[in-house]
Formats: C-alpha cells, structure tokens, sequence
C-alpha cells in the first residue's frame, strides 16, 4: 500500500465558472487559475501523483504552456492516475476537506461526490467529499483543498 | 484498509472554556462555535466520516440546528465512531497536529491523548497529539487542527 | 500499518541559508528558527513520531534549549526513525507538500528528494516532494510543509 497528501488552492474571482470536482456550480465567481481552477482535482492530482513518487502538477502541466490554458483538469488527474497504473497501483480510497466560505457545500457535495468517482473511474463509497468554512483564518477570497489517498498493489 | 483526513479552524475568544480533545483546558480564551468549539474533535470527526466516505460534521450536525449550540462535541465523535462501525471498519490509528499560538501543549499533551483515547474507546498508543505555533502565518488568533486516520476492516 | 501526519511553517528571514529536507537551496533568503529552520525535515519529525504516538519535536527539542540552536534538522528526522524503529516500525512511502511563493521547486525537487531519502535511508521512490505557490492566502513570507507518511512492522 502507499500513501498521497495533495494540497491546493485558488482565489476566487468574478467572471468566470466555478469547478469543484469537475462539476460546474452555479456561484458568483469562480477561482482563477491558469486551467479551470479545479482546486479539488489539482489536489486529487497532486495526491496521486505524491503516492508513486512521480513529481507533482506542476511537472506535468507548467503554467507557463499555453496548451493549459483553461483546461479541464480531469485531463490532470487521468495523467496521475496512468502514473499510479504504470506503478501497479490502485486507488483503495480518497478523502478531501474543502475550505471555503461560500458556495455552501453540504447540498452538493453528493453531486461533487459523484463526480469525482467518475473521473477517478471508482465507486462513490470510495470518495469521501467535505467541507469547512474558514473559521478564524481571514481567508474567505479563497478555496482551499486538503487530499488524502490510499493505494495498493 | 481505509484513509480518513480531518481538517477545523475556529477562531479565539473571550469568555468561553477552552476544550481541546475533550479535555478543559485552563486559558485566558476558548474557542468560538456553536457547540463546544472544540477543534480537535471536530477534525477527528471529519476524518473518521471521510473515510467511510459517510458525509462531514455539517451533514450530521448543522449549525443552524440549536440542538448542537453548545454541544459537548464527543456526541459528534460517537455518531462518526457509529458510522465506520456500520461500514465494518474500526480505528487503526490517529494522528493529529493542533496549530495554535497559546497554550502551551507539550505539558498536556499526554492529557489529551487520554482524553481523546477514552472518547475514542482505543489505546493511547494509537493516538497522536501533536502541536505546532503558526509561525509566520498571523493566524495567533484562531485553533487549527489537522487529523489522519487509519482504519481496517 | 500505521499513519502519520505532520505540519511545520517558518517564515522568510534575509541573511540565513535556506535548508529544505537537508538540502542548501541558494536563495535570497532562508528561514527564520531555532535550529535550521528546515521545515521540511520537521514536519516529516513530527509525521513519523505521531505514527507512533511518540509526541512531537518540541517534546524531544524544546526551542528553549540551547543545544538545538542553528541544530542540522537531521538529527531530529534521526530520533524520529529511532522512535518508529523502537516501536517496531518501517516507513513504506512518505508524500510531502511544500507551499512556498520561492524558490522554484520544480528544478531541485528531485535533489530535495534524494536528500530527504537519503536521510531517511528509504529509496528515493518512497519519497514524494511536491510544492505549490500559495494562491491567494497572503503567506507568501512562509514556507508551510504538510508531511504524511505510511508504515508497516
Ligand atoms: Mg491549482
Ligand atoms: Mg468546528
Ligand atoms: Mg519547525
């Protein structure tokens, strides 16, 4: 078995989609970012990737290509998931906290929930979705993502 | 095996007990919330769900709801300790990292570990309480904690 | 099995060398701390002593002791290994995030890494060294590490 953490996060801005999980949510602003501010999928990709050793996004996609531009970042995540398949490795199971002040998760993380487990290609019980708001830590202009993730053989 | 990871922020303030772990503290502040404020298990709660994939903390227990104002919060942690129960897991170990400026939580961390062991109902050698100071984060005013879990089946 | 989390944060200081997982990183700043300010090494400390329930670096380290004063981290991650060997333990993989606004972590990621496993005695393939830059959390004066590590008897 072995082990990933991935971490990220993106200021909100207005004008453009909010992303969470590769599910468009209805919000007043999204979170900015060279690709589409997935902050969840980036930690996904970032805790996989952390799990097989093989380096993080920011090795595989560099901000400064052009070709990232707006991307979708399940195309980030299906990258770690062919390392950890290289590796001879599979996902046991996922869990994430996401910290921000709005859109209200609770309602939707069931929809994010899936979601994931669909671009990751594994079963919804395997996904565990959350959410904070951040309490105390003046940082309610961004969305943070805490990811952990366990595999085996 | 299954991976759980638990993340609570909340800020001080005056005029309230402080709890950590279950256990007072005594200190010139607690923490706000709508229940005891206690961060620690707030965060030990999100992780057990996580790893069951069975929802969060607000799921179970919305703020909105007066039945949890001024919550012993060990309730939140026996609803979560039901929740892997019924999934057919049981706690590996824990461990956790309390960040916060004051106080001090070296000369009780082996009293919170107790505590938190007791609420828990495992040994204490299966709980870690650590704790760091925010340095360089301005961020003396709030409790932070994170948690990672290990459960099996 | 057992699991580990560990967390440290330093701020920015001129005139210190900046030492990341015990590697000298040229830059035009290091990091401010008792010991060498290595926030890496530490969190990963605290991630193998709270896999074993063993306190953390400040129980073995207090910063008030004068003979950890500009101390190589090394030797803290070296009580940490003695501490897990003690309980029986081996370290399968370890996945590690730093969140810095500089240097960038890409070009020296894989020096970082064969450092960290070279101190840690493990292949560099159970090691994992990511980074991110801090997206809107106005810490750009800190580096933030979160450490997880997974062992097996
Ligand atoms: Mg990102
Ligand atoms: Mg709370
Ligand atoms: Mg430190």
């Amino acid at each position: 078995m072995r082990i990933g953490y991935g971490f990220d996060s993106h200021a909100f801005k207005p004008g453009v989609p909010l992303i969470l999980g590769g599910l468009p949510v209805p919000h007043t602003e999204g979170l900015a970012g060279h690709s589409d501010g997935d902050v969840l999928l980036h930690a996904i990709t970032d805790a996989l990737l952390g799990a097989v050793s093989a380096g993080d996004i920011g090795t595989f996609f560099p901000p400064t290509d052009d070709r990232w531009k707006g991307a979708d970042s399940a195309l980030f995540v299906r990258t770690a998931l062919e390392e950890i398949a290289t590796a001879g490795y599979r996902i046991v199971n996922l869990d994430s906290v996401l910290i921000l002040h709005r859109p209200k998760i609770v309602p939707i993380a069931g929809e994010i929930r899936a979601s994931v487990a669909d671009i990751l290609g594994i079963p919804s019980r395997n996904v565990g979705i959350k959410a904070k708001t951040p309490e105390g830590l003046n940082q309610d202009g961004v969305a943070v993502a805490h990811v952990t993730v366990l595999l085996e053989e």
